[in-house]
């Protein structure tokens, strides 16, 4: 291994197609950028990732309902949140070949420098004063502009109304936040969560599985009273959240030139303020535990604060998560973003109508209200005939400004009359409040299925000393449970039996539902070497023994070892091996 | 409930909403007709059903690989499909108001005759001839055109190149058949599963879940050797299968004019030749099974035979699965097409890449080869300089065809020249042949998982004699499977104790994967109500007992009764009652 480099990337795209994991879709068009399939053990795989994050970040904390929306999209609701006019890159296009790209790339590329985040007069200010030109055929390139990276589309076939592809599946649940919070009987904290398809119409992806223009998103709201997060973080950090360590690249230490990684727990975090709202913490310490129960390597895992220039609109602050590839480096999988009020207000802006929560006193307040009642026999008396429009202008103006210029000027000036005190009833009431309205402040986690995809396959890549591929994926994670095996097939009776033995055993698995791999074909060596490709952590061997006393071999994926047990045994075996069954340790 | 309609579709809008199953989405503008979201329960629920349909018809057929394509797809893929062609519904506009209509459905209401698969032409005569005007302010109509139900977007966020969302998950199975086969070790019969959102871009959908513009397909396209269709249909069908009772109308009475039911097991549906393929009988009694699992009773499922103009472009013989609701009467949830070759054929013909699959004989085959080589020397004593022209006609006439001329005539024409038997050498050699190539068969089952859900909830919609709504789901479907209650909640030590056990075994019950649902508010009848609202089947109790002897109550939604247990029986009771854990009797 030492002296001869493996190119794990390339070791997994062969397995990739051979085995049923990913491949670029419409291949026999000739394929189209952006675009993979996912094939029978690769569907296996992320339906795992999936049912792995509900568990760790959903039904675990028990402060996460799960929904699902539409991933078409009215226009409005993404304008609303700011996409349709924040969600673009910048492109340019070769005058020569026609060619586009993307401009902060080309720049990054030509000059090794930074250009994320310029305007388009600074990227055209660059690409004049350097004199970049296509890569493709060295013409001139245009000035850059931004292109809306949101699908389009019309509902309706005929005289539509303009829609796009969600390019994320937040605004879904802003847009039903109201709903969520009924069914949570309006308490919070409440997270929402969703996972489901959307679309980023990039300019020219070409990163494999990194940079797609389809992909799956796994991704979380959550709403709280920010004037009591800390004391809810307190309350809802357990000591294995409250303990994780976190490896951080802080905004800070970038901008101070200094790109170094410190470690802190998630308590740690909020101490030292390195977040702005302790639920960050919270959020990012259990997204830190889901990737290494995913079997990534907990020095391989790191968050990048994003410097204000890198930060989406509607972020107060943003922690990109990393993973470190043999291939690519650091790979952002998952974003943990602040997004504060932003979201509701920009819907509550654009659909009128009444997103907050309502926040219940824990006593009642008295406050006093004064009230402020125009008089229309005195004003009458002032305005004459006028009486109409001015009455209707007072009706427009709030009761404090009238009394803020009765105090301060003793009267009120309308269409040039002055209205003195005497035009006005002013009364003092005391009433009982038992709560405000407010808008909730909202942290999101986000995660890219497709890149966790990624990044746990190629962590779990391991060449053997003979050279066979193992998927050393953790056995929660893995397509198959167990792979069965009849030793030997063929026409004798005993091998008959063996076969028919074996199949009934892979029967079993699955009426229990385990999911089992059954295979008769070529030598045990071989079905072994099959089973250890795609990650299958246990494999059942049914062999001559077994026709005597009713056990079977139970081999270790990664051990090799085998052991052997009746076959009644076999189910209650692999739950504990499979860590799905844990004792109930009820305190009293 | 004899004298009391019971109106269980506005029962369900309201639960729909109030307790998480499903709303309008987007309500907060406005909504848009035919998108729907899914509340909490609802989206476990349809994951109980997606896990109920992969266990019946994918895992436990051993048939079956499951894969993941793309929504959006190049417009290639739904050209060669016939989709860009025929995937569409007449309109006609007013043009008075402007308002658009789908033609046939509008003369269907008019008239009360059925206008599905009439042509433009046809629909304009009736809509002339019964002066038929527009629903809403009486204006005149537009002569019916077809309308293209696709989706339409770009790829490319600047010039990008046309695509649609998929309507159907088929097509990328179809386009990435040839990689499922080489995974499958280029074995007949395959299965290819996919779950999947799709669009359809309906004209104006009215009827809530059934017609929705974005919707859930489960899809499977089941590709064989049509030569061994019966014979291979017969060793997969296991007796369960071929004794399933299935309700059928058949096209052939329908002609007749006699709507009538019949009733056959699958194995008489081919017995009789009601199905044009074995194969297609084989999927229709999984899928029945399936909607019985799902606690539909049988005498609510039936299959309705299409006639050839209700059929889609590419079925040589297609039913319909439907079942009987209270609102809408029978509901199509699922298609079961016979599309033969028709996709790969047009995806070969569209894309020149090999789709086929090659077929071994079982004994090798000896064939005469008759080869027809042109002589040069010969033609150009006839033809002089035009050799060139001449012998490059002849490379594109096939061998066949010029050993066929030369049989007939003694000579083959070409350019007014006679090239006699002398202008050919033919050669006669013996070849062995091992197989063939084919394009393989294709039988489709294809379900609408939002149908399902909806006949599904519709019909475990049940009204207690107090009036309680009770969702009798089946545990395998129902969002939760446990509910955990304190009895009495409160700052008294015994009831601390109780919420902290009540808690603890909550968690406990997650760590095991078993989903639970814990609630302490309110009365503990209330919270056995809001339990059984949403269907779940079984409620643990930890009242004043359990602090003495560490059991607790165990009550069962439908027949209110409890018993008593130890904790730690809890999960091996649960797992019993929930049918997750059965015997592994091994025949030897």
């Amino acid at each position: 291994m030492a002296n001869k480099q493996v190119d794990k990337y390339q070791i997994l795209l062969d397995l990739g197609k051979r085995r049923g994991l990913f491949w670029l879709s419409y291949e026999i068009y000739g394929g189209v950028a952006g675009f993979y399939d996912f094939g029978p053990s690769g569907v296996l795989i992320k339906r795992n990732i999936i049912n792995e994050w509900l568990n760790q970040l959903v039904y675990n904390t028990g402060l996460v309902l799960e929904i699902e929306t539409p991933i078409i999209t009215p226009r409005i609701v993404l304008k609303a949140s700011g996409h349709e006019d924040h969600f673009t890159d910048p492109i340019t296009e070769c005058t020569r070949c026609g060619r586009v790209f993307r401009a902060d790339h080309l720049i990054e590329e030509a000059l090794g420098i930074r250009a994320e985040g310029l305007s388009m007069d600074e990227l055209w200010k660059l690409i004049k004063e350097h004199n970049i030109r296509c890569p493709e055929c060295g013409g001139e390139l245009t000035k850059p502009k931004p292109a809306l990276l949101l699908f389009k589309t019309e509902i309706g076939p005929y005289k539509g109304s303009p829609a796009y592809l969600r390019p994320e599946t937040a605004q879904g649940m802003f847009a039903s936040f109201k709903h969520v919070l009924n069914i949570a009987r309006n308490k919070l904290p409440l997270g929402i969560a969703q996972i489901g398809r959307v679309g980023r119409n990039e300019i020219s992806p070409r990163q494999g599985l990194l940079r797609l223009r389809e992909f799956t998103i796994m991704e979380l709201e959550f709403f709280f009273d920010p004037e009591k997060a800390l004391e809810e973080t307190m309350t809802y950090m357990t000591d294995e959240i409250r303990n994780e360590n976190i490896n951080i690249i802080t905004a800070e230490d970038k901008l101070k030139g200094e790109e170094k990684t410190r470690k802190y727990t998630a308590i740690e975090l909020i101490e030292n303020k390195i977040v702005k709202n302790p639920w960050m913490a919270y959020w990012m310490a259990l997204g830190n535990i889901f990737l290494r129960k995913l079997g990534i390597p907990p020095e391989k895992i790191r968050f990048d604060e994003k410097l204000p220039e890198e930060k989406a609109h509607y972020s107060e602050q943003t922690f990109d998560q990393e993973v470190y590839t043999e291939k690519y480096g650091w790979v952002e999988v998952a974003g943990y973003s602040y997004r504060t009020t932003y979201d509701l207000s920009r819907h509550i802006e654009y659909s009128k109508a009444d997103l907050t929560y309502f926040k219940k006193y824990s006593k009642p307040v008295k406050k006093k209200i004064i009230k402020v009642v125009p008089n229309p026999k005195k004003i009458r008396e002032i305005v004459g005939e006028d009486i109409g429009v001015i009455m209707k202008k007072l009706s427009e103006i709030p009761a404090e400004k009238i009394l803020e210029n009765l105090n301060k000027n003793n009267y009120v000036e309308i269409n040039n009359y002055k209205l003195g005190r005497e035009c006005f009833i002013i009364s003092e009431k005391e009433e009982t409040i038992h709560g405000e309205k407010i808008i909730p402040h909202v942290v999101e986690p986000s995660f890219g299925l497709e890149r966790i995809f990624y990044v746990v396959l190629e962590n779990s890549i391991n060449i053997a000393r003979d050279g066979r591929i193992v998927l050393k994926l953790p056995p929660r994670i893995a397509p198959y449970k167990v792979a069965v095996f009849p030793l030997v097939t063929g026409n004798k009776p005993k091998h008959k039996k063996m076969v028919s033995i074996a199949r009934q055993i892979y029967r079993a698995l699955l009426e229990n539902n385990i999911l089992a791999y059954y295979d008769e074909e070529g030598s045990i060596g071989r079905r072994y070497a099959r089973a250890d490709e795609i990650g299958i952590p246990y494999a059942i061997t049914v062999d001559y023994q077994t026709l005597e006393d009713k056990t079977v071999t139970l081999r270790d994926r990664d051990s090799r070892e085998q052991i052997r047990l009746h076959i009644q045994e076999i189910y209650d075996k692999l739950l504990s091996l499979l860590g799905e069954k844990k004792e109930f340790n009820i305190e009293f």
